[in-house]
């Protein structure tokens, strides 16, 4: 029983040491395991499921936009990397090196993908011809890999998986569009689905994507009250067509550049998910994304009729939900507790005394409220409590980061709002870099974004003083 | 209109040049396109939902017998492919090598997987300690990296998609069965899905996997008669255990080795499905797995109410099978083209004077047999065509192949089956390496398996007149 001690014993408490304790909950929830290449990780399968319904949904909901899925190649030719000034600039510090293939050295070094924007662009040049190509409405789901030097589980790694879209447009209005729509499907997949409210909006100039003329993104706040950057969406205008030479002709047999966007969700989002509804248990899942929904305990499973009751109850509910039986040699009371660390929002618990009731007992993961439900009332029981769980999930998170965001008038406000009230942090901004730099070295916040709900809180530049342009959402960030 | 002309141009006939007319397919039913980067190719929409479907058919299937996804890291430092001998002298010399990461030389190389036993090895050694942890049954689907000098696409490229399960398992006759179960998982989605028969069979030790004890596989015949390994299964036995120290405490408390088995399947398979399937006007797809299964296509589009009962058999169509309607502005001639050269199953024609009968027109693409069809029936009789078609593709199939095979006695009636009917041979075999590598040196031919299904059909070695040991099934092969 060794094993299963380590799961259960007590996980660091999140008021106690908060990045300990995520680290406690990734590896004693089973999401991953550290592995012999440094910075990169193994994805478990209580993990990837995760992952997997996390593409499944959004997968769908890509689908409905009209986007078609493809693959692109893992290595860039360095020349190709190279072709956007900016880009590579951004990149080519971080990525990773092929220079021998089989016995020989390479002619031409290859990198490992950090992102495809480069081989779309080289595959859009000779692919779009005519307006009637258009628009591009292309993804890809795949790994990518960025050299960093520190790495944390889903948050930072030296690979890790995403998705990529990369669209090509005739219209600088119709790129424009599809950058917004894409950043509302990442919005509201994350409200809808995984319980978590995002601010949307754009990223100032220092902030955005290394060759996008502008970048929206998508902010959530953790419970420590640190921002997570949780999908970008950038639309790149005719700056990648130019560098690469894609052009149509349009209906008047005029060449045209064409206009682009990309836009990305990675692995990182399971991070959110665990910062962002997580306890001192472990994990908590809301229903929409969790593997296992209904995880069955049954109490003195050796006495007669109760794993057969149980059973039977398993019968019921599969069709209608994720459900499993936990009919393993451990006690209840392990089994509670590693349904609880894995944050499978309800348990059904179901021993002798119940049957001779002729009821069950239901357990919230998240309230751990519990509910002694009639047999034949528990489907619909069930359908009701999965939906309510997954509303009020939403509903404590969006009223933590609600009460965790503070408007800032002066520089002064700002630096005590950082430290007494951790979370985000509304103050104008006068559009000058400097004062970004400035509040970057001295707090460590930066700009998350310039929010699409725009109001003048105050005249000023919460840093220098002159007159401002922007209201800026600010905090420290993973 | 210049697209869509080079499109429908006819291509290279089968039987001129059959490695032609399989470019020709590839590129003009815009499955694939070439990259910069020499011997990586680029996944269009129409091929990668082809590569979805399979996923997600053959997912299913795995996870019925309890398998469970992961995903292992994309780099092997070169210390850990060294682990087990075999293994790394079968990978080695074709490894693509990252030497740098971001601006620094790396201390240790990495290679790009060609393949993951060692990582999940390097996993299982830590994760694996009681016999309560066993068996480990996962998979993952991701792309892996062999360096090869000649490629085609689909068929042998220097980046692949797959899928590679890797299993542990507390004694050799688990391992042994789960090969042979994986195997015909694979057979059964060949043959079920893919309407492509298949000869199950052990790989001889020339042919096996390199670390394997033992390695199983399923051969199908293309067109032309040549063979296509379509997927294999390999049984480790406690090779790779002993070399990298995964042991399990048993129920006595004893340290035992695990047993340990992998299987994969790749984007090979498509070529597969063109080359068993297509035909003259391009490919020809199974309703199972064809993305679009019918499309409608309105004749006089501009009269009025043809797009409207096009439309409207859409709508009453679209929950029971994929469909679409091709409302563009092309002639019903260079539609019908398309949708044969993209091998969808069947188009429905539809048109006034069709409208005024109340009427459509169904045409099979593998037959182009014709159904005029009351309006009111469509559903039903589609529904029944689409099954006739998968059915009758399977027996096709199955009949070339069968037809196909010839027995040989001796080496001259060897040698003048394969160049007069080229196909597979059945042929004995004295167990010697020697008379294999003669065979592949006089003939080209390589022993494809030793079937399951064993016949002693001569007492003699077809080469070199011995004692027979084995029915061995030979052939050229991609």
């Amino acid at each position: 029983m060794a094993k299963d001690k380590k799961l259960v014993e007590s996980i660091t408490s999140m008021q106690e040491d908060f990045a300990q304790w995520y680290t406690d909950v990734v590896k004693k929830a089973e999401l991953i395991d550290y592995s012999s290449v440094k910075g990169c990780m193994i994805i478990k399968p209580a993990g990837y499921a995760l992952w997997e319904n996390i593409q499944r949904e959004l997968d769908r909901r890509f689908k409905e936009t009209g986007v078609q899925n493809v693959y692109m190649p893992l290595f860039i030719p360095e020349s190709l990397l190279n072709k956007e000034k900016d880009h590579v600039e951004g990149f080519a510090p971080e990525v990773a090196w092929v220079t021998h293939g089989g016995q020989s050295e390479l002619q031409e070094r290859l990198c490992v993908r950090p992102t495809s924007e480069t081989l779309f662009c080289d595959f859009y040049k000779n692919d779009v011809q005519s307006y009637r190509d258009l628009p591009k409405v292309y993804n890809q789901w795949c790994s990518v890999v960025r050299w960093e030097k520190e790495t944390r589980p889903f948050l930072r790694s030296r690979e890790f998986l995403w998705q990529e879209g990369h669209t090509a447009h005739a219209t600088a209005q119709e790129a424009q569009e599809r950058t917004e729509q894409m950043l509302n499907v990442y919005a509201r997949f994350c409200e809808e689905v995984l319980a978590i409210p995002v601010i949307c909006g754009q990223k100032t100039e220092k902030e955005k994507f290394a060759g996008a003329e502008a970048t929206y993104t998508i902010e959530a706040l953790m419970h420590d009250g640190k921002a997570l950057q949780s999908g970008t969406s950038h639309n790149f205008g005719d700056g990648f067509a130019k560098a690469f030479g894609i052009q149509y002709t349009d209906t008047n047999n005029q060449l045209q550049y064409v206009h682009q966007t990309s836009w990305g969700l990675s692995t990182r989002i399971i991070g959110a998910i665990i910062m962002v509804h997580g306890d001192n248990s472990g994990l908590v899942l809301p229903p929409a994304i969790a593997p296992v929904q209904v995880m069955i305990i049954p109490i003195q499973q050796q006495k007669e009729g109760v794993l057969e009751q149980a059973n039977q109850l398993y019968e019921t509910l599969k069709a209608q939900l994720r459900v499993k039986v936990d009919d393993s040699e451990k006690s209840p009371g392990w089994k509670f507790s590693e349904q609880e660390m894995r944050g499978i929002p309800v348990r059904i618990e179901i021993g002798p005394k119940d049957i001779e009731k002729g009821q069950c007992v239901l357990v919230r993961r998240d309230t751990r409220e519990k509910y002694e439900t009639p047999l034949e009332e528990v489907p619909a029981k069930l359908a009701q409590l999965l939906d309510t769980i997954q509303a009020d999930m939403y509903a404590r998170a969006k009223e933590h980061r609600d009460s965790h965001i503070s408007d800032a008038f002066d520089y002064m406000e700002f630096q005590n709002a950082l430290d007494k009230k951790p979370g985000f942090i509304r103050a104008m901004w006068c559009g000058d870099q400097a004062c970004e730099d400035k509040i970057k070295e001295d707090t460590t916040a930066t700009s998350r974004c310039m929010p699409f709900e725009q109001e003048q809180i105050s005249d000023v530049c919460v840093c220098c003083g002159r007159p401002a342009k922007k209201l800026v959402v600010w905090g420290r960030a993973y």
